[in-house]
């Protein structure tokens, strides 16, 4: 591979300067700012290395879809080229569509979520194609244009492009290092259901003199919210705990090994202790492995200073269910829908928001065992692997629903600021990652699954 | 009588602008506005009655306090010079310190809570005076200055001042017509307690995926509240009910021939039911006799248009105690904050706001039965008896506290907006109210206790 590596290595001010023209083209899909331009810079770039290049429309904005390379194995990539909003613009220190270099980082929105990797895969493509002919695997690839908004199409897409998608393995965005700065590997995430609940017992507020007879909205919330998780945080949601399956005993035997420092997590959300008193091994083990409903919001009656003796004709509460296998957002919704009729709060209304599925690969598919297998020759050392990342999103229809395991491996660092003011990269950890790619490539085009 | 309701019906012109130049004087305690000169005022118009009048500190606004005539019996007779705030001032029709007739009505902030009371009540013993000699009692007149912010110095001075204060009985600011326009006395007001409960379990937001191990404060106050009233309304406050005294069979009886039209009620608010599904009887013996705890308000995290995936760090909720004999705003908090620690909430901070005590005083008592004497002569039939009034306010101190019975009779009518932009009284409830003071204090003079 060393005329490859060559190749990267003399061609940094010409990658540079194709990154930062990539990341010029605003496009926000949440103010649907320059989306159709950023679709065409992506399918030209995709295009300047052979790809063959279709705009795919998804309902919203559609998804670019490339292909590229023959061989026994496909791979699959999944990016997205829609954007954060950049406000607030002030505590930008540089435009944050202007790319500007300091200290070694690369500033810009989106840099590290996630037009750095699109770049950074698309020039370790050149550069493959450049020093060693053809590319020993096909290449799929989607970028889709509403990560950033939930992902609305992306299940209708999958569904409906199934066959087309077909693959052995799946390279996610985003990835990187974790808070200790070690080269990492996730092979999952959970999944989440946002709801509002919502209910409106009068026309009008009322003086609270009148609480001895109408019907307070706040109290039935609170007894309703009350049912579905008891005060020793455990959920109580009729139904919910038949359908969760606990972790594998490899997952728990990866988690073992990824670090978590209890103590740092508390200082730095300014937390006394854990709910429950957990100490560092519950912590870390409920942290990846649990499944939540958060009280994101709960607005009713008055809140300003002081006193306002009002009875309030109305309260919402947004609820963030975090899902674990077998959870999924249909099935929260309808256990919950049932569970509140069942007890009489049938005039709450649920409104549904972000819905999104667990995913979850196994660590011994091919597509990590090659991902393994490049960062070993690239960082050194063995990645880190985590069953799973805490967070959510859209990895289930591309994963899970059409079988193929997927990795997520890419540019950030713990602190890259993705969807906040100065986020950016890494300079070296972008030059790295190029030929982490191309090694990546090799060892996937090469590997046999072993489940 | 006659030479006294002469003099009244022949001097409207002078009496109206006494009045209205009482009106233009804004007195808002709440802004510390024109507060100095309406005492100032307050004690000019009953010193030129011969009132003996003292500007008595308070540590707040001062009570302007007068003394005049002498005589077997003595009545107290309680109003405030302060006023609520104005605003908003773009829904008054004429300006709220500019007092102006319309249709018969006289509109200015104040005129109906409550100087229009006071100059009523001046204004007829001006009459007395010049029509039938000396007064046959004496009358104590408190004039506070911080009703309306809830009269947070009224109780010390009633302590302060107790042997000053004693009278055989208290004629109260405010009262008048019924919803069915009958005039109508109140015996009593229900007390008050307001608290806002407030946790913070962290120093900054969390993102909602920490929710596995992070503490959520707006969980611990749901948990909170809910073990303090259940789904059946029922409250269920350690140690609250052994408190509660039921009402008095006299009182039940005179609630049995008020008026109350529940359909009226849910339709004006637009409720579907009142709570518990009780029908018109359960309603309204509820609404005078039951105590209440309403969340006013509750807060937490993010309330916004759609999404945010969010652990706040903090919440609040506000709320109200509605008070019947034998709970005092003291003994409620107590029981809270035992209730809260008894199950591990001792973390919520309880702030308190509004305390006042419940105030009843019984029908047979002479002042009352003056009242009822007077208003026959004044208004040709019966008034309507209410035990109490739903709501709150300060009389606790100068009745119960002091062993004085107390009796709401004033120049509202259900429509007169107090509080509410263009607030007014209608004039020939003012020129009726003249008549009906100097019958009171005739009745009053020579009544006897029956209780």
């Amino acid at each position: 591979m060393q005329p490859f590596y060559d190749y990267l290595d003399s061609h940094h001010d010409q990658f540079l300067d194709e990154l930062k023209r990539y990341l010029r083209q605003p496009s926000v899909a949440a103010q649907n700012l320059g989306m159709t331009e950023m679709a065409a810079l992506a399918k030209e770039r995709l295009e300047a290395r052979g790809f063959k290049v279709q705009i795919l429309p998804t309902g919203g904005h559609p998804v670019v879809y490339g292909e590229l390379g023959d061989g026994p194995r496909t791979l699959l990539i999944y990016d997205h080229y829609d954007v954060q909003p950049a406000e607030p613009l002030d505590l930008w220190e540089s435009p944050p569509f202007e790319p500007t270099v300091r200290d070694g980082n690369l500033y810009a929105r989106g840099v590290a979520d996630n037009k750095g990797d699109q770049m950074c895969r698309m020039q370790a493509i050149e550069a493959w194609l450049a020093t060693m002919g053809k590319l020993p695997l096909k290449i799929k690839w989607v970028m889709e244009g509403e990560e950033e908004i939930a992902s609305p199409n992306l299940e209708a897409f999958a569904h409906q492009y199934g066959d087309l998608l077909k693959a052995d393995g799946c390279l996610w965005e985003t990835g990187g290092y974790n808070e200790l700065d070690q080269f990492s590997l996730w092979l999952g995430l959970k999944g989440i259901a946002y709801f509002e609940l919502r209910l409106k017992t009068m026309g009008i507020d009322a003086h609270s003199g009148n609480a001895t007879m109408l019907p307070n909205p706040a109290w039935q919330l609170v007894w309703a919210l009350s049912t579905l998780k008891d005060a020793n945080n455990r959920i109580t949601l009729d139904g919910y705990w038949e359908h969760v399956v606990p972790p594998a005993p490899d997952e728990v035997a990866l988690l073992e090994k990824v670090p978590f420092d209890a103590e740092k997590i508390k200082s730095t959300y300014g937390a006394k202790a854990f709910i429950n008193d957990m100490d560092a091994a519950a912590a870390k083990r409920a942290h990846y492995f649990e499944p939540t409903i958060t009280i994101c919001g709960f607005e009713s009656g008055y809140t300003g200073a002081g006193t306002k003796t009002v009875l309030p004709k109305e309260a919402k509460v947004k609820l963030d269910f975090r899902l674990v296998p077998n959870l999924t957002p249909e099935l929260v919704y309808d256990l919950l829908r049932k569970h509140l009729d069942r007890r009489g709060f049938s005039d709450i209304e649920i409104a549904r928001f972000s819905a999104e599925r667990n995913a979850r690969s196994r660590a011994d598919s091919a597509v990590v065992q090659a991902a393994i297998t490049a960062a070993r020759k690239i960082y050194g050392a063995d990645p880190m692997i985590y069953p799973l990342m805490p967070g959510s999103g859209p990895m289930y229809p591309l994963s899970d629903m059409l079988g193929i395991p997927a990795v997520l491996a890419g540019l950030s660092h713990n602190a890259s600021r993705a969807h906040a003011p100065n986020e950016h990269i890494r300079l070296k950890d972008y030059w790295l990652g190029q030929k982490f790619i191309g090694e990546f490539i090799e060892a996937f085009a090469e590997a046999k699954d072993e489940g």
